[in-house]
C-alpha cells in the first residue's frame, strides 16, 4: 500500500505551513505521508506584507522576502509543482484537475488542503478591452507586482512638469503602505478612499490618521471611490474619476481596493463559500470529508462575536496552515479559535512617523453585533514626558457598558505606539473586562512608558466613566 | 461639625494619588473632606525612576522630573506641610506626632493614609564613624542624591591616571541604570553583584544581560557582594572589597543595593510589618480601623501565588494610592488585585542598545510556590528579518506543565524588544494558558514583528514541548 497522499493547493504561508507540519506530524507519529503541492506561480513562501517595503527601497531585493524558495521546500520533502494551477476538484473521486504548462492533468489525493490565498480585486474600469490592465495601473500583491512597481516608480521619479503623481485607490493598510513607498521614491501621492482612511477604525481615529498623512504630504480624498479612468493615446492612465464627481490627475495608479478569496476552482465541487466568497472551514480546518482549507481563501470567525468575517493576514494563514497540517495527520488535534481583527501599519517619510493599529470590535462592528459600545479616546505618550523617546499616542478603548467586557482598541501615534495593541489583544483573547486591563501589572520605566501606561490609562478612564 | 480630616504621610506617588483621589471622590459624593499631607523632604510627586536619566544628562533638569510641586498640590486643595517627618502614630487617640523644623507637633486624624515609601539600604561599611556617608559614596534615590551624583560624575569625568572608575554595588534595575548614567558621563564602570546581574531573571537570561553589558564596556563581577571599602587620607573611597576576596579600585561608589520600606514611625502603633519590613494592607488598602497604607512602604500580594512579596514600583504606588484615596471616602469601592512582578529596563550607550524585562514567576519563584515550571528560550527578532528595524530578542517563557498555565516570561533583546512583556503580563493577569498566548491574534506588519510574533513563537514552542 502506498503512503497516504496529501495534496496542497497553494505554496505560500498557509499551504507550506500545512505541508511541513503534516510531514513533521507524520514523522512524530511514525507514519509516512506523501505531500504534493501545486503552486500556480513560480514563487513560494514569500512575505506579501513586505512587498511595499521592497517597492519603497527599504528592502534591497525580493530574495530577502522569500522565506523558502521551491528548492528548499523540495529538499525538505515536499513534492512541489510550480506553474501548476488547480482547475477543478472532484470530491467524489478524490482528485484535482490542474493545468501545468498548458497541459491538463489530474492528481489523486487522500487528503486535500486548499490554500489558494486571495487575489486583488481589479475593477472593470482598470482593464483594457483585451482584458489586460491599463498602462500605469497595477495592484501590489505578488512579487511580480512588486517588481513592476519598482520599475514604474523609478521611471516616473525622473521628474516632469507637473511633477509626477501617484494615485492610490484604497485607503486601507496596503494603500497607506504603497503611499509610503511612492513618497519614498520621490513622487507625489493622492490617496483616494471610498469612505475614509483606515476604515476599520472608528471615524474619529481615522480622522487622526488622515490629518497626519496630510501633514506628511499625502493628499487624501475621502468619499472618493474610483469609478473610471482616462488614458492618453498610448493607453496610459492620465487621471481617475471618483464617485464624488472629482477628477484626479495621475501618472500611475495603485489598485489597493482589497482582495478576494481565490475559490473559483471549487465551483463545481460542492464546496460552499460565504458572504466574502471565502470557504468556511470548521475549527479543525475541515470543509468536507478529506478536504481542508487554510489561509486567505477562507473566511474566519470573529472570536468576540462568533460571526464570520474576512481577515486575509499572514498571521492567520500561518496558524491555520499549522493546524490543518497537524489535523490532516492526527484529526482533531488542534483548532483555530478565531480572530480579533488585530492589525497594524505605519506611514514613515522624512520626519513623519505615524503608527496605526487596532484590535477587537470597532464601534460599528459592535453595533452590528448588537452592542452599544462605550468608548473614549485618551491622549498620552509612549515614554515619560521628559525622555527623548516620548512620542504622542491616542488610544481609543471600547467596552460593553453592561457587562464591562473589553471590546477593542485603536491606536494612532508616533514611534513605539502601535505595537501596544498587543496588550489589548492579549486581554481580549482571554475575555478580560475593561477593569482587568485598567488594573493589570504592565511594564514601566521612563524610556518605555508613562507610569500609567497609555493603553492602561485609556482603559482606566473608560472604566471610570462606566 | 468640622470636615473629616484625612492625614497623608508622604507626598510622592502613593500619597498624592491618595490625597487627590480622596478630594475627587468626596466631591463626587457631595461631601467635604480636609486632606493634610506631611512630607519630610521639600519635594513632592517626582519621578524617582527618572533620576538615572537626569544623572546621565538625557534629562536636562530635575524640574522635568517633578510632576507636581508643593504649590501645585496646595492649589489643588491639599494642605501640604513639607519638612515634616512623622515620628509616631497613636492609633488609640487617632493622632500623629511629627517633627517640623525641630519642633514636635501632633495632628489629629479621622483617617490616616501611610505612604512613606522606601529608603535605600545603606550598609554599615558605607558610613563614617560619625554616621555620614564615606566620601564618593551615595545611593541614588532622591532628587538630592541625583544632584549629588551629577556633581560627582561631572567632577570625576575630568580624567586622571588611571582613568576614573565608578563601582556600582548592586546589579538590579537601578544598578544597571546608574551604570548607563556613569558611562554616559564618560566614566569607566564596574558593576558588582551579590549573585548575578538582574537577579530577578533566571540565570541563563541574566547571563545574556551580563554578556551584553560586558560587550558594551561595563565590567561585571558576579558573586561580588561588597563587604567593605578603603579610603584615602581625605576620607574618600579608593576601593571596595567584595565577599569573593577581590578588591575593586574606584573613585566613586553607587549604592544600588536595594531599598526597604519606611515604617519605623509605626513601631509603637501596633501596626505589623512583614518579612521585608513592609506593611501588609488588605486589598482595600486598610491596615487597621481608620489606618490605610499604599506604595513602597507596603508589601504586595503576588497575583499568581497569593504570597506576599516586596515590589517597590511607581506603578503599584499610583494604583494603590488611587484605591486608598477612593476607599478612604467610600469604603470598599476598590481593591488592589496584586502584582505580577512586571519590570523593565535598558542599557544604552553608543551603539549598544540592550533591553530587559520580566513578568510573572521566575523558575526559582515558581519552585518556591511548589511548581516545577517548564521553560524554553526562543531567539528571534523584533521585526521581519529584511527590515532595518529588526533587532534580536531572546524570550524565555515559563508554564506549569501540569495545568498548562502560563507562569511568566523574560525578555533580553535590542530596541523594541522588552515592552512586549506587556503581552505576557496581560495574558497572565487574565489567567491565560500557554496555549492562549500561543494562539492569540497579535499584531503583525514587517516593521513591527515577525509573522509569528516573537513572544507568541516562544509560547508556541514551549506549548508544543509540553
Amino acid at each position: 500500500m502506498s503512503a497516504e497522499r496529501i495534496v496542497v493547493l497553494g505554496a505560500d504561508a498557509a499551504g507550506m505551513s500545512a505541508a511541513h507540519q503534516a510531514l513533521r506530524t507524520a514523522k512524530q507519529a511514525g507514519r509516512t505521508v506523501e505531500v504534493v503541492a501545486l503552486e500556480k506561480t513560480d514563487h513560494t513562501s514569500y512575505s506579501a506584507c513586505g512587498i511595499p517595503y521592497w517597492v519603497s527601497g527599504e528592502v534591497d531585493s525580493s530574495d530577502e522576502l522569500i522565506a523558502r524558495g521551491p528548492e528548499r521546500h523540495r529538499e525538505m520533502g515536499v513534492d512541489l509543482l510550480t506553474g501548476a494551477t488547480a482547475l477543478a476538484i472532484d470530491a467524489a473521486s478524490g482528485s484535482v484537475t490542474y493545468d501545468q504548462g498548458g497541459i491538463e492533468r489530474q492528481i489523486r489525493y487522500d487528503q486535500l488542503v486548499i490554500a489558494t490565498g486571495a487575489s486583488p480585486i481589479v475593477p472593470a474600469w482598470a482593464r483594457r478591452p483585451d482584458g489586460g490592465l491599463v498602462g500605469g495601473v497595477a495592484p501590489c500583491k505578488t512579487l511580480i507586482d512588486g517588481e513592476q512597481w519598482i520599475d514604474l516608480l523609478t521611471a516616473a521619479s525622473g521628474g516632469g512638469e507637473p511633477s509626477p503623481r501617484v494615485v492610490v485607490a484604497g485607503g486601507g493598510y496596503i494603500g497607506v503602505e504603497m503611499a509610503e513607498a511612492a513618497r519614498a521614491r520621490g513622487l507625489d501621492v493622492t490617496l483616494l478612499t471610498r469612505s475614509m482612511v483606515m476604515s476599520s477604525l472608528d471615524p474619529d481615529m481615522s480622522a487622526r490618521v488622515e490629518k497626519q498623512l496630510a501633514e506628511a504630504g499625502v493628499q487624501v480624498a475621502n468619499g472618493a471611490e474610483v469609478i473610471g479612468l482616462e488614458t492618453n493615446d498610448r493607453g496610459w492612465v492620465t487621471s481617475v474619476s471618483s464617485a464624488d464627481g472629482e477628477v484626479h490627475r495621475c501618472d500611475l495608479l495603485v489598485l489597493a481596493t482589497g482582495v478576494r478569496p481565490v475559490t473559483d476552482f471549487g465551483a463545481d465541487s460542492g464546496l460552499d463559500v460565504g458572504e466574502w466568497g471565502g470557504f468556511r472551514p470548521a475549527p479543525d480546518g475541515s470543509l468536507a470529508p478529506g478536504i481542508w482549507a487554510a489561509g486567505d481563501c477562507c473566511e474566519v470567525r470573529h472570536r468576540l462575536t462568533g460571526q464570520w468575517t474576512f481577515s486575509p493576514l499572514g498571521t492567520h494563514a500561518n496558524k491555520q496552515g499549522r493546524i490543518v497540517g497537524t489535523n490532516v495527520v492526527t484529526p482533531g488535534a488542534r483548532a483555530f479559535n478565531g480572530v480579533l481583527g488585530t492589525a497594524i501599519t505605519r506611514y514613515v517619510h522624512g520626519d513623519a512617523h505615524l503608527e496605526v493599529s487596532r484590535t477587537g470590535l470597532s464601534t460599528r462592528e459592535a453595533e452590528r453585533a448588537g452592542i452599544a459600545a462605550a468608548s473614549m479616546v485618551t491622549e498620552g505618550r509612549t515614554a515619560s514626558g521628559y525622555m527623548t523617546e516620548a512620542a504622542p499616542a491616542a488610544v481609543k478603548v471600547l467596552a460593553d457598558p453592561g457587562s464591562r467586557a473589553l471590546l477593542g482598541a485603536q491606536i494612532v501615534g508616533g514611534r513605539a505606539s502601535a505595537k501596544r495593541i498587543d496588550t489589548v489583544a492579549a486581554s481580549l483573547w482571554s475575555g478580560a473586562s475593561i477593569d482587568d486591563l485598567a488594573e493589570a501589572d504592565l511594564a514601566y520605566a521612563p524610556p518605555f512608558a508613562t507610569v500609567w501606561e497609555i493603553v492602561q490609562l485609556a482603559a482606566r478612564r473608560l472604566a471610570d466613566s462606566l
